[in-house]
């Protein structure tokens, strides 16, 4: 598993897994502003191959707002993007950017090791407990 | 300055800013995927007020490709965000991910030090390469 990401491995098919993947955010209280068909666009762009897999650009605007008052350039790094990607028929790895990776980024010291008692701190624990909430409601 | 992203201040407003942004980045061979009105959506949202500022989703798709089969996860932090946000009626500031912090999360150290000659970090390298002329080529 990559430390910049939050990953679950989901025993379902890709479609009814995105499926469940929006409706988790939604209970979660995310908005999805994004949608980039990765695989389809990679393919009609320069003819690639790819695992079918979309990224959702997901975003809590309380949080965005309380973010970008801390760091205005934390914009760079949003919407909070979660990925759905078909393993095999039956499997679907889900993976978000981990919000304390990002968050981190901002720290200054590149090592998410922005303080969790600083306004930036507080918006990464928050939404990484809301994603976190959502992998382990899937199937 | 944020040290994870690549920024200029232009003498410019802001829509003539973001028109001479799109016009960058399709110079420098990136398509844009994505486009959020990040004022407007926070403001239909939760009432609060941003100033004017657009995040563009720009996405090269050989770049892409390149390090998605390096590190399938690198899909988290794609496309390479690119944030026009308006500091005055003249001035404008253009703000974009720094291709070296997002592959640097890659690497596992978290300070964008992913070696240069690393599939990942040859991508990150022509990524900012392009982003940085086209940052300069803004008048």
């Amino acid at each position: 598993m990559s430390d910049y990401t939050l990953r679950r491995t989901v025993n379902g098919p890709y479609e009814q897994t995105v499926d469940a993947v929006r409706a988790g955010l939604a209970d979660q209280g995310f908005g999805v502003l994004t949608e980039i068909d990765l695989a389809a666009t990679l393919h009609a762009k320069i003819g690639v191959e790819l695992a079918p897999q979309v990224i959702l650009g997901a975003c809590r605007p309380q949080l965005a707002y309380e973010a970008l008052q801390a760091d205005p350039s934390i914009a760079t790094v949003l919407p909070c993007n979660v990925v759905a990607r078909s393993l095999d028929a039956g499997t679907t790895v889900v993976e978000a950017f981990d919000p304390r990776a990002m968050i981190g980024l901002a720290g200054g010291d590149g090592a998410g090791t922005q303080d969790d008692d600083s306004p930036l701190g507080r918006v990464a624990a928050d939404a990484r407990e809301r994603l976190t909430a959502l992998l382990a409601a899937l199937a």
